[in-house]
């Protein structure tokens, strides 16, 4: 293990996030909010000093492999979350650090699960440093430092690995740093488009900024007690729409700058995210229509939620927890799913779920042909044996770790569908649940012990849960 | 497809039905009940007449490959559910056809879900045809069916290996005729020695035998509305014991029968299945240690309730649904796992996680040294890649089938916990889920069209899904 290099990039995280810190500091002195600001503004110098401090110490050497990747991954995801959540816990709206913790982590996994009861009276600079974290979390931290830094001489495809969601995400040209700069690009251009249609519609600055930064990461903190629920009908359907831009794999997009129409709308992932999501609205409205609502109002609510929740965003326009049960299962079931591989949102991911159904497939085909030989493709393309291993063995990891958290957080005695769906909304990264932690409720009630086994559940969640395990498997520290 | 093999195993298996429904006939005239014990012996007689005509057509060839052993497979469990459900619809004791097939599929699944509100004054007939289906099925129809008679040249492993649970139930002994005689004699052989321990507490004959029934296809139809509560504190541990030495691995048994001791204690699964059952019911005596009753019942009622649902047996002491979340959650995590492959229990097969955990393992190490190659081994010896895609796409379709299921129950809108583990209840063949399906509930209430996919569910769950799967896809009818 190379323990230099993990330090040094720990280093460069620590400098970074005291730049992002700046954003709730100048927030806090624009708002005159200097009583929660100072936490921000000393976090943010004293992280960055430090961050510099390491970085003086050069690596040896600049090899690395896997496991540094993996490892390296999963510490910086700890580190921006340790101290990201120091200035919330000095500003005194939170209980304690963990609850501050659950709060950053939330933000920066961009689940949007949050530990408040009450949003009114926030500070601006508490309410843009969470729904910030969305946007620094949703492509990646690791990400954003290879687009602007050129750390290591080409060995950092493990890290965009282990940061980029999905079980299919390459690279875009063949140089890493380029593939992280064209994500980024992409990426913070698609915000800017979005902030601006908000500041269109009438929304002002910074309920534009705030709701941007929580689509554009998939994360799903609000700015008011009700969500999304108090935006005009127009500002709800443009959210729903960036919501599922976010969602799409990022691939596409490049291939449409590069002019590649055709190559972007054969990328099977994307049809099945559309479809998939076409299908869930419409029998979601069919099941809702008895009630006293008008159409228009039930397709957009349906439109809105299904967006949100299989995007794993969060945000909630209509109390789905009073919907009936069929379709607040519906609900569930794309938040499994979730959004497509290579872009912000969390969940399994569309093409993990295609692969699945397509090695079903495979093996009833080799059941009734014993001797044939089948081959799984994608976009036309054969899908490597290791990709589908790890899908698979990622399926495993995933059922291991929900049952062993259910059983955990069960400890705190709440009712099975809350214990349940708290997991089901951490571990993918979505915000609300079913019962307490529903969209009008949140996760205060639950004890250290369950806010801690869902920090770690998020963490798991964003980073695909390998280097999450491997922090935990002693062989990953050895020498060799 | 080889059409004609197929019919003439399935008049085999309707003759075979016809002597099985003699038992049920015989208790009839024996308690005097011909109201109810009529529709048994017509059903008894046409089923072996029709049986006996279909075999009188030969075969053209009897040669066969996989495809036809699955649908042989699958169709010999419709045909057996839906001849045994005549007598039940015709007593008057159940609402409708669906109801009783419901029951007769719940029994020779081994399942033990029950539509029943009350047993009292139900015909002895009737029962010990519920208690005796648990029986049938428990090693299964087609297993019994080729212990008896030579019906094909040698090919007839795939009716074995489609019909006999877990993952690496392989040939005792060459002969396949040879393998399934054994596991019936075992099967036989400890039946007895349940039969005539339960006699020797003193429980009478029937209760004796049903419970015996019962317990040997893990199955869990009591004869009592308090399902084992009313038995006496010895009564319950003999049966607890029973229930854990039918969920071993039959390998097991017969490496003892052959004096290979060493070969026996040296099975991972086993010493996996008794060590997740160790640990179960300690922590959840801890866990419920602070209620009213003394040590011994809390102890005993632990080391029955993981023992039944373990096994996926589904026999009830306590109601367990009162225990604290914790526990109850400790249960559905058993559930999920299971008995032993190659035991007449239901679940995952403890050897299935066993080989998840193990390729979870394998992906971590490959993880850290990406040229490693690593094999993954069980009882010394490798693995093969085919068993191990086989389990993994066995999840995948296990999850697929779970919620497309959960889907479409969730349309009765019931409570979150009762369509949950109404769905963990019957696909793991289980018995008593949570909620209004508890140990002192019932699936009564459920929708017809529910009833219909959770008959669906329990013969996936007992023919491990693929040959069910089989038959709905569609190249499984072609010519090729």
């Amino acid at each position: 293990m190379n323990y230099y290099i993990i330090f040094f990039v720990l280093g460069w995280v620590m400098c970074f996030e005291g730049v992002f810190l700046l954003l709730p500091s100048f927030t806090a002195v624009f708002y005159n909010e200097m009583d929660a600001g100072i936490p921000f503004m000393v976090t943010a110098l004293v992280s960055a000093l430090i961050g510099f401090v390491i970085t003086r110490i050069k690596p040896k050497h600049k090899h690395f492999y896997a496991r540094e990747g993996f490892v390296i991954c999963a510490l910086t995801w700890f580190i921006i979350s340790l101290i990201g959540a120091i200035p919330l816990s000095c500003s005194g709206y939170f209980n304690s650090y963990i609850d501050a913790l659950f709060e950053i982590v939330s933000g920066f996994t961009t689940t949007g699960s949050s530990v408040l009861t009450d949003l009114t009276g926030l500070p601006h600079c508490i309410l843009i440093w969470r729904s910030f974290s969305h946007w620094v979390g949703g492509m990646g931290v690791l990400v954003f430092i290879l687009a602007v830094l050129p750390l290591f001489g080409g060995q950092d495809m493990q890290i965009l690995k282990a940061e980029s969601p999905g079980p299919s995400v390459g690279k875009l040209v063949p140089n890493v740093k380029k593939t992280a700069s064209y994500l980024y690009k992409i990426y913070i251009a698609i915000t800017v488009i979005q902030f601006i249609v908000m500041l269109a519609t009438g929304m002002d600055v910074f309920n534009a900024l705030c709701i941007t930064f929580g689509t554009a990461g998939t994360g799903g903190f609000g700015v008011n007690n009700s969500s999304c629920g108090n935006y005009t009908f127009t500002q709800q359907v443009i959210i729903t729409v960036f919501m599922m831009l976010f969602g799409v794999n990022f691939n596409f997009y490049f291939y449409i700058i590069k002019g590649k129409f055709k190559d972007a709308f054969s990328i099977e992932e994307v049809r099945w995210y559309i479809g998939v999501y076409a299908v869930a609205v419409t029998v979601i409205v069919l099941n809702i229509m008895g009630n006293a609502n008008a159409l228009s109002t039930n397709v957009k609510d349906a439109a809105f939620s299904v967006a949100s929740v299989m995007t794993t965003t969060g945000y909630a326009t209509a109390d789905f927890d009073k919907w009936p049960m069929f379709s607040r299962c519906i609900l569930i079931t794309v938040m499994y799913m979730g959004a497509c591989a290579g872009s912000t949102g969390g969940g399994m991911k569309v093409s993990r779920i295609v692969i699945y159904l397509k090695s079903l497939k495979k093996e009833l085909s080799c059941m009734i042909h014993q001797k044939s030989v089948k081959i799984i493709k994608m976009d036309g393309k054969p899908v490597g044996h290791t990709v589908i291993r790890n899908a698979n063995v990622f399926l495993v990891s995933y059922v291991i770790l929900f049952f062993t958290s259910f059983l955990i957080v069960t400890l705190d005695n709440f009712d099975f569908e809350t214990s349940f769906t708290a997991i089901v909304a951490t571990l993918n990264n979505i915000g609300p649940g079913l019962g307490m932690v529903g969209p009008s409720g949140n996760f205060a009630a639950f004890s250290d012990r369950t806010k801690l086994v869902l920090i770690f559940d998020m963490l798991a969640g964003r980073l695909e849960i390998f280097p999450m395990l491997l922090l935990l498997y002693p062989r990953t520290w050895g020498r060799k």
